[in-house]
């Protein structure tokens, strides 16, 4: 019973009304909209609207306030630290990443530590302010408990992403945004779906052994003891690098709790309502040389990159960024692909709140707006 | 036939001499032996005194050349541009990182791109020049070609490590460094040496399917066609998370080469003596706050992960840098551990060079020195 696809500004119009909804000014409903409306556009459900049911939670449950201010601590003519005072994630990123931006254009390099924040959606979104400007970009966070460091069996850590993005002469920058973990908790509930096994090196049990058992992994999850939990890039112990991506995964704490004097991920949305806390940084490329130059040059070697002979049965070497700018080009010729589980939850929301539904080709009402302002 | 540890100056002062007689100046000899004791000192043998021959046949094949300048090629209050003019790596890497962290001092950051230089020896000790001062440090490096890009089966990337440090209360601070690569190629060699297969998630082999034939993947390795290839952290494809190991490597060449307009990895050492291309940086964390407040902030948090419940059969979590800091103070107590092949190519030598051989307890001129010097 998938009904389609939706048009990117009725997706758009549609979820900064619930988020008004749910509390948010328009003007952070309207940031809040346009970050998750741009994960699914780009094919990042994960990070998507059918995060709007976790917004509510969290206003739900305390861990997000609307009316917190958003307040600089600390600041120098190369950084600054904001206090989010656990108000609306999208927008305490929004509002450094512009600060960590206008200090990198008049001193050639920015960073902001934030402190808590709550959820900021897909990083990308942030760096990508700064390669729009033709500098380099990285944004990371900390995020609620989900992983174990290398020899452990305690969630303690975050998915803890890190993105890096450099501007390049091509159609889009080169964007690495990857959760430090091997994968993201929602590829865990796929095989729980599809009653599948995991495949090893996702995750450990109770005792900190690797396991496939979806179920079982399940039931300790959900559970409120931190036992067993994912694992990071490289899988259990050493042979495949795990302590590598634990190292990752830890250095993106250090670095955004550690710098913004924050919370670090084992204590996020614990009883004293810990948030989450990030760190985003920009450096110009012209520092380096000719930007053009260098933006060419970074090109080559892309391009080279994908020319270069493919493993057999496959018949393409990607380019970090290109997958999510493909699947945006597509979503906004043709419309956001939205899963089942999203179209009842939108509709939902319209039920609880008196909203005309979302179609699948988008409401008359917008379309007609859209029209008059074509 | 191992004969025991020798002590950290006599091996100093030994591998000294025998970069003197390779055709380095006094200062060169003396900075290069520094960074490969240090590595053997800390247990990281694959970057050590056993490095002698490959920096003797980059001399002899017109890699390296020790008369060359180190130009700075462009400088900004935030940055430096170097050119190495394919001089010796750790002195032109020493060269940039005292000026990077010259300049974080001043303006509270620093960042160095170096092109045309050489093998820099462990990344660690780099990023350790900011850490010792209280600032985040960062050191990044291309290399020979070894590795492959996810869906490729052709030899492009290096192992591109990537070096994050922060300073911390503790007795050490947190420095990761790592090769994005599965592992380095030191580990398949000593699977070659044992007769045995390697663990699925190394390697692929000429068609870029994951292999664990050890002998077939050196014949590979060894051919002048770049066929098969190391794994990035994550392994194959992506199941594992093998694009996002690809990502950081393909960052690292992008951020070394493409920021210093030099040679990516797949050019390094080829018929017109491409270079090797690095990239440093440090960060003050005054920027951020009270200094020993926030090193407090890192430390406990470290302290927190140490603590956390450990996995069946393990009795420690590890902080990165803490097992080479541990070995390195062994090291001093009791002398550094060479291998037999070291003990070997260090007699050989001796022979060739006409010096008196390395004894296990040093040589008595050095202990005459050292005594004299105490």
């Amino acid at each position: 019973m998938r009904r389609g696809k939706v048009p990117y500004s009725a997706l758009l119009s549609y979820t900064t009304e619930i988020l008004e909804k749910l509390g948010y000014s328009r003007e952070q409903a309207e940031v809040t909209a346009w970050v998750l409306v741009e994960a699914d556009a780009r094919g990042v459900c994960s990070h998507g609207v059918a995060r709007l049911s976790f917004y509510e939670s969290n206003i739900r449950d305390g861990y997000t306030f609307t009316g917190a201010p958003i307040e600089i601590v600390r600041e120098t003519p190369l950084s600054l630290v904001v206090d989010g005072h656990h108000g609306v994630g999208a927008c305490v990123a929004q509002f450094t990443m512009t600060r960590v931006v206008e200090k990198t254009k008049h001193i050639g390099a920015g960073f902001g530590a934030v402190r808590n924040s709550n959820h900021f959606g897909m990083a990308g979104l942030w760096a990508e302010m700064a390669t729009a400007e033709g500098f380099i970009g990285m944004a990371f966070c900390n995020t609620r408990i989900c992983a174990i460091p290398t020899f452990g069996r305690e969630r303690i850590l975050g998915t803890n992403p890190v993105c890096f993005g450099i501007p390049s002469s091509g159609k889009t920058p080169f964007l690495l945004d990857m959760a430090t973990t091997t994968v993201a908790h929602g590829k865990v509930e796929v095989c729980e779906r599809r009653n599948k096994p995991m495949p090893a090196g996702w995750v450990v049990d109770e005792s900190g052994d690797d396991t496939t058992d979806t179920r079982h992994f399940q039931k300790l999850f959900r559970s409120s003891r931190p036992e067993g939990g994912h694992l990071f890039l490289g899988g259990a112990g050493e042979e495949l690098g795990g302590h590598k991506g634990y190292g990752l995964g830890l250095f993106v704490d250090l670095l955004c709790a550690g710098m913004s004097m924050g919370t670090w991920s084992r204590d996020t949305f614990n009883a004293e309502g810990g948030g989450i806390s990030q760190f985003f940084g920009a450096i110009r490329t012209d520092l380096f040389g000719n930007r053009t130059d260098i933006e060419n040059h970074v090109e080559s070697i892309l391009h080279q990159v994908r020319q270069s002979a493919k493993a057999s049965g496959r018949r393409r070497i990607y380019i970090h960024g290109e997958k999510e700018a493909e699947s945006r080009a597509q979503s906004m010729a043709k419309g956001i692909m939205l899963d089942d589980a999203s179209w009842k939850m939108l509709d939902d929301y319209a039920v609880k709140f008196g909203l005309e539904k979302l179609a699948p080709e988008g409401r008359p009402g917008v379309r007609r707006l859209a029209a008059a302002l074509d």
